[in-house]
């Protein structure tokens, strides 16, 4: 079933290609400037560190549905081997297997791809099953270290954000407004958008099958959102990033291809935001220095990351 | 062969047992306060962010030599792959298997112990098979976000530093302080130290042998020299992080027993400091914000990162 | 909680250890001489070839419930790549992770210990992180290939075999007495006994949980029945082998200890049985070839092995 | 560069496509009927049983040359965990990552396409990244289990075989007709050849580069002489199964083409003929009860094998 007329007119609306040149493989990380970067460090007050990244076990969020996107399987090769002889120093080592999408991670550009097209028009043949991401693969992406908004919209839808949002509430430009006014800053270009729905509170109390599905997440309408305010990236606390099961029937992740394939903008999900949330209440402010880098796979069409906020 | 007198003598002078507690399961990084955070912060001029990552990849720095610590193995479980039926958006993803230790990355407070202890003096055994470390995993420490310091030993020994140091040469106290010089600054409490070598050259240069034996890198006479700084961290850019084969014969990895198992300091290697090395060397300033938060592995004795200074 | 006294007493009786002197590292595969091959294949009538392998695949039989068991993950390095150039043959490789004893294999002797030993009185110390089995290890056992003789215990209890045997059902001598009369032949040393329960036909049905637990399995007193027979090795269609949960309140996994530890025998689990059932039903007869020969892995506690019954 | 004539000669001389059916998915393993199987039971004489399969190991035959055909490795997911208490039955588990082409291994139907095409007319397409082999996948394999013949190229050229052929010696029809005379019986349509080069003598002398390139193997003119015969199978001790480099300039891997594409064979590679070589010359007899069960990995290019002799 085809992608209906009206993804396509927000896809031209939205659309990045060409802007930053033919070969960009980049995308919306451009807009991540030395001066935003001095902007972003700027930020820091107390000097607070959030880490944001769930822990990599084997007891991921990953439920078997999606086959292939493994929870890490961590093994030792080596404890307190003495390799050097009898009584000397040993030495413990660990293996991982795992999906680079199965835990905190960053989607990278090619990700997602529809009507044969990757971001910057490149062919979806770019992904070899032998190589992976020949163009626009996630070790190409710069640091990511930016001014990070978070945007509560579970605080501001509601009265306190203890609860996740409903299963069925697409996140709408509106909620992201009210988000941003309780955050006491306008979202402006280069800035790392955090989307809180709490969702996340289901996976840590236990519910992973409550977490996976159905899920609140961001509607079809909020990347023209993100490209009004060019947004350097874009992450939440949900497995699915977009609302899911979607809005419109047979539309499936529409929000994917709008952002990785139109906008070239990276998307992170299951992002920890809760203890943020906490210290941003706290703090009364909603804005802080956002570190988060992609472990760089070579021909990752992603990548698990560990962000961290500074307040 | 036991550990002889003089590594028990140094051990007993960096020794950091207790000093954070009984229970204290992160050692030196309880060095890097909200006033060190707020410090490194302000070390920002250009907002020039460098990675300090190597790609990760198959071929990859692990020659073999050290069975189980394998280089990544990137594989795609899905490349374009319409998930929901023809003409649909289509999703490509992929899976890694990896040496926790094997690329850029920190080595955690398990990686190696002595004498049946680890350090804080947990028995060695609280690292298994099954589970990995029960006590002292890398997912216990705190982001590593701090004010990082280059010394560019390489560069004050060899004029210029586009020749590794040789493979013979252990870098000592008197290097450090040296480049401690050129650098401009003191390095101080809660300070990751980052030593440049040039070694990693080798391996740029295609020699993954050349790289991994012999190598130079820090003296046994230098966890002295990062005790009485009280940095946090340490990390270099090559693959034994100190000098291999050992300065006294049949004392194999006394580095790392002082650091990690006297100390609890976490160390770095294979980081590239290439780059960072010509900026800090253009800019004239060798201080400057480095985030490098481990992937925060359950159990792991150890943790790939992707390392960034901004300076 | 210690293993109870009627665990030592049957453990008594059935001790081999120095059976085949002090190195043996084979056990009961001693028994496999070269008469039992050649009687093995002289049972051989039809030619009929049975597999009794499950495909190996994401979707096993393991449900998560034991840590690091895996399914197979199954994924491509290679897709019709042309590796020396366009219009060249192509090729399509393969990889894969999964727990040795995640899907049809067979446990070997270090895949448990009791009270600090190993079959033939070894330590239990000689399983290491490092190396796995350094002694005892799947890649000791000549290859597995004597004479079968299907004990279809599900058919002689259920009339039929059509139903599983109930969850609580504990195989018995007596169960094994009625199943060999079924079989017109009596058990003899050197053979490889199968013993069906039926069970397999839940997850065949889709019931991975009802497969995995409650299950049917062999009674405790049924090691002792093995010994006086001097079978080989002996497989069933469960995933547990065992009854479980346990005949005695906590005394857990009595047969592992008694088959491996004490008797030194080979242990056979998820054996695909029922087309095997069906023919043998239908050709009047229930002894054949059986070869399974377990992949030769170099420390393994088991192996995965695609078992073949010829009738 | 486009295949040249003088293969596509060849292959409408080798061609089995539409011989079994339209809907066929296992090639000349068709050949193995019944009576085959008696015929093959009906060579034990001794019952010796000889494994052929190298030990499975991190140290193995692979190289690194070629991306991602990863030699196993093998570790501990458990070592002696009392899962259920202290002083309970105490369990180890393995876990292993390794390519299904990288030891002792059967290539699958799917493992070479050439002209967009696999075996009997399907379309190269039929094998992706997420699911592998959707057609022609070895789990469609029946078990191989028939006569093997022991085509003692080695012996019969090196008058002993105690020396590998020469690394530029394309094995020919006249080389395989002198092995035949040795053996003493004409292959026939069924049997599975097993070519001997003594090659994997370099392997296990410790020389890995030497074993894998240059090697001897099978010339591009032997296919017509395994079609003539009608073989199963054909399975050799080198890692390329063919002359490497090949015979032809520019003409790479043309007898995987005929095999697996055009004739439906199953090829085996890395088979350790060593042991058997000096049964069957002690025995004066080279036909044998083979065993050679692949792994059902669904969807697989190929399969680890352990496959067994029985004289």
């Amino acid at each position: 079933m085809p992608l209906p007329p009206e993804f396509h007119e927000i896809a031209r609306r939205v659309n990045n290609w060409g802007r930053w040149g033919p070969d960009d493989e980049i995308g919306t990380l451009n807009l991540i400037t030395a001066d935003v970067v001095r902007a972003a460090v700027a930020t820091v007050r107390s000097g607070l560190r959030i880490p944001l990244a769930l822990p990599l076990r084997q007891d991921g969020v990953q439920t078997g549905a999606i086959p292939g996107r493994v929870n890490p399987l961590h093994t030792m090769v080596a404890v307190n081997y003495e390799m050097f002889g009898p009584d000397t120093v040993a030495t413990s080592d660990d293996v991982v297997t795992m999906g680079l999408q199965a835990a905190t991670h960053w989607d990278g550009l090619t990700h997602v791809s529809h009507s044969g097209k990757l971001y910057n028009g490149r062919p979806a043949a770019a992904v070899t099953a032998h190589a992976g991401a020949t163009a626009l693969g996630i070790e190409k992406a710069p640091p990511v270290l930016s001014r990070g908004v978070l945007l509560d919209v579970a605080r501001v839808r509601d009265g306190g954000g203890d609860r996740p949002l409903d299963g069925a509430h697409a996140v709408t430009p509106e909620d992201l407004e009210a988000a941003e006014e309780l955050a006491g800053t306008a979202v402006r270009a280069g800035d790392v958008a955090l989307v809180r729905t709490g969702q996340i509170r289901r996976y840590l109390a236990g519910d992973k099958q409550g977490y996976a599905f159905p899920s609140p997440g961001l509607s079809v309408r909020t990347p023209e959102w993100f490209h009004a305010r060019d947004v350097a990236a874009v992450a939440n606390d949900t497995l699915t990033f977009e609302i899911f099961p979607p809005e419109i029937a047979d539309l499936w992740m529409p929000v994917h291809a709008l952002h990785l394939v139109e906008m070239g903008l990276l998307q992170g999900q299951n992002w920890n935001l809760e203890e943020l949330s906490a210290a941003c209440a706290s703090e009364g402010r909603y804005a802080f220095l956002l570190s988060a880098v992609a472990e760089p796979f070579v021909g990752g069409s992603g990548a698990p990351v560990a962000p961290v906020a500074v307040l």
